[in-house]
């Protein structure tokens, strides 16, 4: 079994699999917690944010397709998987049980913004090792950045 | 906050909640672990795996949210965070890294029956409980046990 | 004119058809009351509870002709007129003119829970006496039980 | 709980509501026969009686749901209660259970036409009162009356 | 070439691949008359009955498609080919040449009624066998069921 | 050059002339506040309301597109440049920066109530000098008018 | 064969009848005119004009349709007939065999213009006798108008 | 303005050329025919022979556009003014007012037999001259065919 | 019941007629047993295949339902029935019960050509008899050409 | 009323809060020029010209949403008011009343140039400050280099 | 790898498959011509006749595939090589660098000119030889002449 | 004929012309490569390849046209006649005739690495050279190289 090859240097070829794979699990993790939060809403606000959490669960999902697969194209195999998930993750935690609209919104705000802490330091990163990958970062943190603004506007 | 309210009695609301956050697990993690071999997959039968597994994908992330949705409807507050699938879940490890496509038969069809017998017992278990989440688990079934036939047909 | 036969005995005609229509009657008046709040509903919630009311609006309909579809295949005429919805339904009254949001939830959150009651009421005596016609009663359940939960979450 | 307001002087308010609340009785009563019809309906006409039928309550829903909302624009509140309905409606009784093809036409031709005297009668009425009001009848009615003629062709 | 597998018992397995079988010869048959109907008709109803014969045909292939694919996915090979079909149905006869309209009303009538009739012993059987596979058999019987109401109202 | 010539008498064309532009000038100032709104609200209505102004914004463009048509086929130039609408506008002031979900809806209720006063005093003076347009402008009207009453109930 | 009814007067019948039936003539002559001109076209303009045509061509058809099923909505017998067309239409002759582009711009300049004419004189004749035929007249005729203006736009 | 030319010999142009204007001629009649009787009809079975004459004119419409650009495109300049249509067409008369249901299948059926009879020998007549326009002819000749034989099995 | 009319001699109508009923009892096998194959199918090449055959099959009924409306269209009544099928299909054996993928190819590129072969004798047989028949049974074999090319090019 | 917050430091989200609100002001005008010239546009390439306006309406709209909601999701306020995009925009004038195709192709060709080089500067002065930014300047300056390239070709 | 196979004599597949090749190769260059025109076109025309290219471009391409196809189906492997099409295309040179309206309208009217004699002559070659594949070429000889009037109207 | 003006440098507009051109020689070749493939391939993995291979082709004609349009905005007119391709062009050559389905993996892979290899460096050129360039380079090589992972993914 060949492994797949690639035109990036060994060097750039790591930065850039590190950038991928953080932001491959932070988009899987939001994705499962928005999800969480969509299912355990409650408050006079259910619907308008019901609604909205699937829209950021679909583009989360979307993104870590997009990642994975640039990833593997570059000779990095990526790791999706719920254990490594939970092991590197350092999304804020959310009780089980059921949440209040006013409480989502607070937390959905601090898991964005720590996300896209995170993206714009790896777009610094790839910036010289592979500005492909740079440029897919980027697309996905206006996205993110979009969505954060409109969660904070409920506070 | 008051707490969703439902007809169902207490027994029947622990035995039909629990079924359902079961389903909920093996549902959440399928979508996890195809994904996973979605993009580390190589072999000559790259192509036509690859598309299948987003077949599978795609079920698993649909009924999930059809069952979570269920369990809250019945006043049960599902749990579908990272922590609680690695937790709970029963289905198989796979390895990181490049995975070759006759294994990836193997592990799926391994996967899928063993969801599938949890399911059975889940579809007893509500039979009494709560006919109406019955119904939905039976629909999940046939469609996940049209899938271990058609990965199971390529062994 | 001869009459639509059927297979069911005349026992079983009997306690299924009676299931029918009561639930037709059900049906449309929740389709008219969701009407009536939809036009009439004001306060600050306005406009997420008007586009909820009419996903209710429009599932009633849909499931109120697929019930009377199924009542006049099995030989039992269907009665949807005012007439009997006014004389035979027991949901609970709403007031003429301006009614606000906060009123609305309680109104449909108790509408939808006496429905419900009934349904279940009919799936038990459907079992035996047909099983065709239960399982369109228990789809339908699920989808109401659903939105219960929706409209129960905004209390 | 502010009415809502509007531009059109009291006397033209009651005169605009009184035929827009008018409309809606008819409509939602049409709407509410033409299904009993659909379901009911016999002979070797069932086809094509049964699809027109249907074209005719969808006509009157969304017509009735215009006039409706015109109605709350003027800051006139609407009223589709059934028991309104039962109350104020005018249109001919129809009898439960079986309906021959032949008397479908004829009781439809009836409603059709009661309603179109009926609506011509607003048109009139609202001319000063409210052009825009009146606007919105006269293409409903346009609407009724072609239908009128295709079921009266079949006499 | 190793047999797909199933959980269900041997004796299980039996019974619900007879129904399934059974079921498929039927709606094969079901659509096969279907076609030969619906070339050969005349008479002033050709118009209408000839529509709604796509619709029947149109229905039986899809569910036969459905039925098979179950049948497979339970580990029983369907037989769909036209000699078994000659073999094994018990559809009325239907001679060849032109066909009056009033004939075809009868003889689908008497074709759908024992189809239903077959379906029912089908649903009983497999209640027990195999639940899922009922809730197809339970589906596909409303539908056949509905066709049946809509030809018998044209006699 | 040739001018475009219409069958107005110079009178009638003058008067539709200007009730037009006046329309396109309200029009235009309609869509560019809604789309100042909808880029700065804030507050936990935020969502809502965000959609809401979308949608009177594309009603806007709309219209002022079909307006401004209208007036160069009798003949008459539509002006829609910047300095007009400045110049020309009626509608209230809104200031730079964040603006709060109350805020919002009472100010759109000003601006849409002032442009439907004005709208229907078009609609008088064009009754006489050319139905055609007053058709145009009275068939806006409604649509503001319900635009109106559902910004209105949420006060 | 009863005649169809109408609630229009006699008198009221009659002003109406002659004015839709005119539109008609008008209508269908347009269609065969542009369509015999988008065939035969030649020149630089080619294109564009080609498009234009079928434009209005699709226009005319649509409306001749509403039109002539508007008369037997009323109890008046529409003609379409060829003969009839060639017999009462008012529009300007056109040679057979190929056609200059700067030609054809100037013969449905004059066509439109002869149509609209009409068109507005009916407009005044229907007001009294038929609000809600005038209604149709007034919407073709402002979509008349705007493809007047475009053509002539391009003398 | 120099003429479209083509590489058919000039007797092949003259013999392909009378063949299309001949068939352009029968389908405008046709079409406006079709439409004639789809407004006046009257009778039991106006429903299904209103949309069949729909069909009829919808296909006559689209193959009249192909015949005449085909005409063209061989240096031929089709004819399909009204006058046109008036001197050349030899389908049967139809008289003005209502007609019933079973006189249009008499005539169409007349009408579609007399057209067919022409088409088929401008195919004859075209082999040697154009096969390019022959296989145009074939193919609507097909069509014309199928309408032929629906229309004909209601007799 | 008056037998469908054509304008075929006696003689072109009996050789069209067999080529046409010839066709469709092939047509109809192939659907019955590509749907066969599509259950039954395993092996390695599963996915694509059986995604294959159901283009092969929906071509097939397609065709057979043009071929068959021709039959009738001329004044043939088809022969559809299963027992005909049986009885004059010339189509190779397939065995019931599994059947793998590569058996799979090499029974459906046997069949295709056989087919093929009977359908240009067909189109022979039909140059004198019927053109516009022949033109169809043309275009169906190219299609049919071009999936014996795609099946033979995987052996 | 909290400020919407970014992580941009205050001197870069100046700079790129400059460039956003600049480019917002160019497209707010384009948008209004275009649709002035669109609709005040004379002579023969009248129809080209007319609809390639629309295109770049379009265009200019989409993007001043996207621009003004990057805008606040950086934490600055668009502004877009009528009063702003006269006091800053930088456009040519352009005056009321008809304008000939030629003269539209010479303004909007100088228009749309002076737009770029601006964009061209705010495409520099993001890069380093907000690359996020920067990109969606990139991408719709592509969209009007192409637009500036099509108008130019017709000089 | 065993070649595929056809039912055509070898003289017979020489001839046919020399005009599918020659066909092949005349389109590739069309479509090559085509855009290099489409992206090089300058003058006032530049809208219309951009467009026009890109049809032309569109239906190239597809008859292409067509083509090609058609060749492997009767065992000819087609070569549509850029090294082929430079080598055997007869089609008249085109320069580089930017190219006039007027100039882009003469040589397309060569281009399609030569292409459609060459059609021709190929539509005789394969009469005898495959009817089938006759059948093709008339099809898009066909279309190639409606473009060839089109862009020759424009001389 | 005034030359299309951009305002890049002469410098960087040879710069940027070049990598444009390049791109648009590589593309075009990729695109007849790849239906020389798609048709003349053979083996078992037949279907999942031809229709690969098309996705390929769509995304190198989508690509080549945005690169065409680019380089003429930017005032460098593109060259993609067949005789330039030839000449320019540095993909692997592909022999004549069947090519089977493992050298097909084996050539596009190369194919596919050496266009990428210098597709980057057209990125690197052009960072300085044009922004607005290079950001399309960028986006088409994320396209090609998530084909070259999955192409390559089947050795």
């Amino acid at each position: 079994m060949a492994p797949i090859t690639s035109l990036l240097t060994a060097e750039n070829k790591k930065i850039t699999g590190n950038a991928l794979q953080g932001a491959l699990v932070d988009l899987i993790d939001l994705a499962l917690i928005g999800k969480q939060a969509h299912w355990n809403l409650t408050g006079r606000f259910f619907r308008p944010i019901h609604l909205q959490l699937d829209d950021i669960v679909k583009l989360a999902r979307k993104k870590a397709d997009s990642v994975a697969e640039r990833a593997v194209a570059i000779g990095v195999n990526p790791d999706g998987r719920a254990s490594t998930i939970v092991h590197d993750s350092q999304l804020s935690h959310m009780d089980a049980g059921p949440i209040e609209d006013g409480k989502v919104i607070a937390v959905m705000t601090d898991i964005l913004e720590s996300i896209i802490r995170r993206m714009r330091e790896r777009i610094d990163a790839t910036e010289r090792a592979d500005p492909v990958s740079q440029d897919l970062l980027i697309g996905l943190t206006r996205d993110l950045e979009m969505h954060h603004w409109m969660i904070q506007a409920q506070r």
